[in-house]
C-alpha cells in the first residue's frame, strides 16, 4: 500500500483579494505561511516521511512545500517542479478581481467560465506581458503546449501526463511521495485518481494549506482517502473556498 | 565562456558559538539568513541568472539557497541535493567548542587537524548518535562511501566525482549554476577547479554568504575569479573566517 499526500497551497495574497489568479506568481499570506507550516507539523505529528516531493513552478506552491519540509525537519527531501502541476490559466481574466469581473461580464459568464469544464475564458494575447512566453522559466517549453488560457479540461490534459511520467513510477518505485499545487491542478490529479466525471468535479472544494492522504493500491488505485486535519476545522476551509465562488456574484 | 556562483552558506548558530560543526545539521543565525538575502540581491542587480542550483543536503546550505533564490525572484530554479557537497565530517569532534577542544587535546593537535591535509580526527563510532548511518537522508549511501570523519583530502575525494558527474556536464550543457556549500567542500571545487596545492588549499578563506563568480572557458578551465560584493566587506569577511581559526589557541 502506498500513502501520496496532496496538499493545496496555503492562503496567497490574491485569495485573500478575491482575484483571479491562474498564472500569476502571487506570495503567501502570513496566514498562508502559518498554514503551511501547521501542515507541515501535522504531518510530522503523525509520523509521515516523504522520499521525494513535487510542486508547481509557482512560488506559491514552492513556497507551501519549502515551508512544510522546514516543519518536517526535512529540508533536504528532493524536489521536482514543472509547470504542468500549475495551476490553471485562467487567460484575460488573470489579475481581475471577482466581483470587478463579474460586473465587466455579467453573473452567468463567470458562472460558466468558473464552473463549466470545457469552457475556456478569452486568452491572453501573445504580446500581453502576462502571456506565460514572457517569463523565463517557461522558456523551455514549446509554444503549442504553452497555455494562454485554459478551461479545467486543459488542465487536466497537461497536468495527468505529469502524473503518468513522473509522479506514478516514483510511487510505484516505493518513494513516499507530497504534492503541493493548486485548487485546480490537484482538481485534475484527483479526478484522474478517483475516476471523477466532467460534471462533478468542478464542485469538490479543496481547502488551502490541509495534507490530503491519498492510501493507493499497488495498481495506484485509490483504497481510501482522508483530510490529516481536524475534521471541523476541514468542513470549515473547506466552505470557506465554496464561499469564495459565490463572491462573484 | 561560462559563469559558475560559489556561495558558502550564510552565519551558522555553531560559527557563532565556534563549535565544529561539519555534518550536524544547524540552521543559519539572523544575521546568516540575511548574508544570504543580500546575495540573492546583490546577484540579481548584476543580472545573474540561474538555470539549475546544488547544494548539499545540510539545512544551512539549503536554507542559503533557498532565500538567495527568493531574493533573486527565481524559486523555481531546479535545485540539485547531494551530501558530496556536505561540509567536511569531522568526526569525534562535532559539536565541540574550538576552545574545549584545544583544551582536551592541546593546541598544536588541534591545529593539525585543521590544518592539516591529510590527517583526520578520530571517526564517530557506529553507534554513536550522530554518525551519519542513523540519519535517514544517507539511507541510500553504500556504509563504506559514507565517512565518520574526514580530512580535507578525503572531501575532495568524495566532492569531485560530483562536479565531474553532475555540475560539469551541466556547465558544459550551457547551464548557468549556483552552487550553495561550505567552507571545506568549497575548498575541494576551488581546489580542482585551480589546481592549487595540499599545502596552499587549506589556507584559502571563503567568506561566508558571498557570491564568488567563476568564469571557465569551454574545458571549465578558469579565466579568472572574483567576489562579488564590495571589496573592502568581502576582505572584512575573509578576515573574520581566518580569526575564527585563531579563537582555538
Amino acid at each position: 500500500m502506498h500513502k501520496l499526500v496532496l496538499m493545496r497551497h496555503g492562503e496567497s495574497q490574491w485569495n485573500l483579494e478575491n482575484r483571479f489568479t491562474g498564472w500569476t506568481d502571487v506570495d503567501l499570506t502570513e496566514t498562508g505561511r502559518q498554514q503551511a507550516w501547521q501542515a507541515g507539523e501535522l504531518l510530522k505529528s503523525q509520523g509521515f516521511e516523504f522520499d521525494l516531493a513535487y510542486s508547481s513552478v509557482l512560488k506559491r506552491a514552492i513556497r507551501t512545500l519549502w515551508i512544510a519540509l522546514d516543519a518536517l525537519g526535512a529540508m533536504y527531501t528532493p524536489i521536482g517542479l514543472s509547470w504542468r502541476l500549475n495551476e490553471r490559466h485562467y487567460g484575460a481574466l488573470q489579475g481581475l478581481n471577482k466581483a470587478e469581473t463579474a460586473a465587466k461580464f455579467g453573473d452567468e459568464q463567470v458562472l460558466i467560465w468558473r464552473r463549466a469544464y470545457a469552457i475556456a475564458p478569452d486568452p491572453l494575447a501573445l504580446d500581453d506581458p502576462r502571456h506565460p512566453s514572457h517569463d523565463r522559466r517557461y522558456a523551455k517549453i514549446a509554444a503549442d503546449k504553452l497555455p494562454a488560457t485554459e478551461c479545467l479540461k486543459d488542465t487536466v490534459a497537461r497536468v495527468i501526463p505529469f502524473w503518468n511520467e513522473s509522479i506514478a513510477p516514483a510511487i510505484r518505485a516505493g518513494r513516499r511521495v507530497l504534492v503541493a499545487a493548486h485548487g485546480n491542478s490537484l482538481r485534475a490529479l484527483i479526478k484522474h485518481l478517483d475516476g471523477i466525471s466532467d460534471d462533478d468535479i468542478v464542485h469538490l472544494n479543496i481547502p488551502t494549506g490541509q495534507p490530503l492522504v491519498y492510501e493507493l493500491d499497488d495498481e495506484l488505485r485509490p483504497i481510501r482517502h482522508y483530510y490529516l486535519g481536524d475534521p471541523d476545522e476541514i468542513a470549515a476551509a473547506v466552505a470557506a473556498v465554496a464561499a469564495q465562488g459565490k463572491a462573484a456574484k
